[in-house]
């Protein structure tokens, strides 16, 4: 049982009462898009104590921390706190994309510890177990798949990225694509060199029946991961990304039709002008299910910086439809990441999904803003860092630099423009700068 | 003498050779947009070794940096470090908005070690000596402001802003406005003091004819400020802000048919979904004048991290006609700057000017990206650093997280993406991972 068969027989579920709650929706609304396949609440039925995340149209925008270890860096105690840290700074939900160290124990230790909803990217499993074995990509099987992917969602994952529609036509095309990155999505790069290898079809492709069969049993939520992806501006909207996003729109209807909720990731890297029509794009193609994009960031040339040039498209794909930003923090393409890396990439998201929100018209958004801007007026200190989406660096920053008068700050001091203004309100006229 | 007026006669100087070539623009058109008011070149001609920079039309987005004392704060060094620190990550321009100290000597120090065209607010200047002088803001007289403007052409300004476009028409309509925040500019905020004390037009207003006269003794070039602008999302693109603009296109006309070469400078708090129409309405309003935008910030909710959100909407704005983006720090809202701000909030803003120019299509802009992808597809990390817009920032970061593979990351080690389809590429089937 799954909430969109749920959905579709007309019952209002608990976790459905929760979202309307949280979302300040109608849940008869809500239903009815959750039986269209429009929102998603992914909730696998094992994992105790997970929070309804409602993600889809209507919705405010949820942002994903991923955490996880990698070969060359594995340390559980780190993971954990970068959990902890990301649900502080207000993550919606996390992924383990761990690939060091005992992948059964992490997720577990992760998922017990999760009180959002946790994804995967089951492929990750499959190879690195492939070549703990002694075996290679090449002797990916139908079987380990379904065997890893029903081990994730026996442990609770609430959704799992799969790159089934990465399809041997696209493959076949790729030398010919022009592109300058060609396959930059990790799990894409897998499937590409296995199809490349056997000159045979995609086996998350091949087996998806069977994997649909898995999502029902837990209500697990795909997650259909965009293997062909832009890895950089000059990849972006091109034959690929177009094809894969067809068969992603192909994919998509089999699990809805079969009871399964559905997500669709999307880029990656696309140039600003470019990412209204890739959100407008996959939504045609996709009938409006869940968009998931991962930035998208807007330049190449700032590593370093990613959290910044991924906000400023995932702000742009929000306000046009993306209902869910991947977080990118200041180490994207260059380490993985700190936990203060990981708390900022949180932050720096969360930004942007709330300026779409407000572009959206997301009920409620903006008063978040105006009662800021009250507090900012009265010059009140301690309600400006409660409100603050990180009241706590806030006020290090103004503690930071002290001031002779309570009241304002060392940027403009007794100069403060909203200062001068009140006292002349006041008629205050002692006031020297009046 | 002024660029305009050269340009208005053919003339193509050496400063608009120097800007054609920067800007791989041809001369002639170059000098052509000059005349028209579109391009301006802001030098002043005390200000020896300054160099050529062109804003508006055709041109790279450029980047200013404020820096500059306050009465709370003043630490020539820390300002000199701050000028240091800007040029080096890239600024195209800085501001000294100085409130604090002797304010001749920091301007002419800050104008000695300046070797981009520095911009001031000479209004800051009248009202600390004012106040200095025992007199408060009521007393700011006409003859005043011309002394004061002339100190700044003398010693060297380049561009001064000043706010002759909020006039008492406008003042008198505030109390009805709706607002939030009323005036947050600083200039704004002494000079409707100053109108509502006395009932009498704004002096900056009046003596508009003799602070032309000045401009072109010095060719200072003005950016007139927008006293009303919006100070939070509630209250941007409102009567008060639209009426300022108004006046600013008048002025513009006036200061332009004399010679004088002019920017408009705008918002400030716009939600993203606004921002473009601003700019359209900018551009139409003032007749393609070059176009200076602080920020725009699109939420007011994350204090600590404004230079992201004024990087969201800089972006927007430059790809949407933008020519010349004011930075925000991370201590927007809360203190003055810090030298480690000045540089994060030069870098974002680079970020968001970059971005921009890709979707303007700026001649070579993407090619830098391009390039970027390459020595990213190539794992070349010496290029990458290289070609990145902070490579000692980028270097540290994965220096910080050494890998057992010297070509790859912590994030992915031995399963990055591009390594194991190139391993492929090369039919390295020793590769386990393959």
């Amino acid at each position: 049982m799954t909430q969109l068969i749920d959905a579709r027989k007309g019952m209002v579920t608990p976790a459905m009462e929760a979202v309307a709650l949280a979302e300040k929706m109608n849940p008869g609304v809500l239903r009815q898009s959750i039986a269209e396949g429009l929102v998603v609440i992914p909730m696998n039925n094992k994992h105790m104590g997970c929070r309804a995340v409602g993600i889809g149209r209507g919705c405010r925008t949820k942002v994903n921390a991923n955490i996880g270890s990698s070969q060359e860096h594995c340390n559980i105690n780190e993971e954990l706190e970068k959990l902890s840290v990301s649900i502080e700074a207000g993550a919606d939900t996390v992924m383990d994309l761990s690939t060091g160290g005992d992948l059964d124990s992490i997720r577990r230790l992760l998922i017990e510890n999760c009180p959002v909803p946790l994804g995967t990217v089951p492929i990750y499993q499959c190879v690195v177990e492939l070549v703990h074995d002694g075996l290679a990509i090449r002797d990916l099987s139908e079987n380990r798949i379904i065997e890893t992917v029903r081990r994730h969602g026996e442990s609770g994952v609430d959704f799992i990225t799969i790159h089934s529609g990465l399809t041997k036509r696209a493959v076949d095309k790729m030398p010919q694509s022009g592109r300058i990155m060609n396959v930059v999505s990790r799990g894409g790069a897998f499937i590409t060199n296995w199809i490349r290898t056997h000159g045979r079809e995609n086996p998350f492709y091949t087996c998806y029946d069977r994997l649909i069969e898995i999502a029902l049993e837990y209500d697990m939520t795909f997650s259909l991961g965009d293997g062909l992806r832009p890895g950089c501006l000059h990849d972006a909207t091109d034959g690929l990304q177009m094809d894969e996003l067809l068969v992603l729109g192909e994919l998509r209807e089999r699990a809805v039709s079969a009871g399964v909720q559905v997500m669709i990731e999307g880029p990656g890297h696309v140039p600003l002008k470019d990412v209204k029509s890739n959100m407008e794009l996959q939504k045609a193609i996709c009938h409006g299910a869940p968009f998931y994009v991962l930035g998208p960031i807007v330049t190449d040339v700032a590593p370093g910086y990613d959290h910044i040039t991924g906000a400023i498209g995932g702000a742009i794909a929000a306000a046009n439809g993306a209902d869910f930003l991947c977080f990118l923090t200041p180490s994207e393409h260059l380490r993985l990441p700190t936990v203060e890396d990981t708390r900022e990439g949180v932050i720096a998201t969360k930004i942007a999904a709330h300026a779409g929100d407000i572009a959206k018209g997301i009920s409620g958004a903006r008063d978040w803003d105006d009662e800021m801007s009250r507090a900012r007026h009265a010059r009140d200190w301690n309600k400006m860092f409660q409100l603050a989406l990180d009241g706590k660096r806030a006020r290090e920053y103004r503690e930071s630099s002290p001031t002779k008068s309570p009241d304002v700050c060392t940027m403009c001091g007794d100069l403060c423009s909203m200062k001068s203004a009140e006292d002349k309100d006041k008629n205050a006229v002692s006031d020297p700068t009046l």
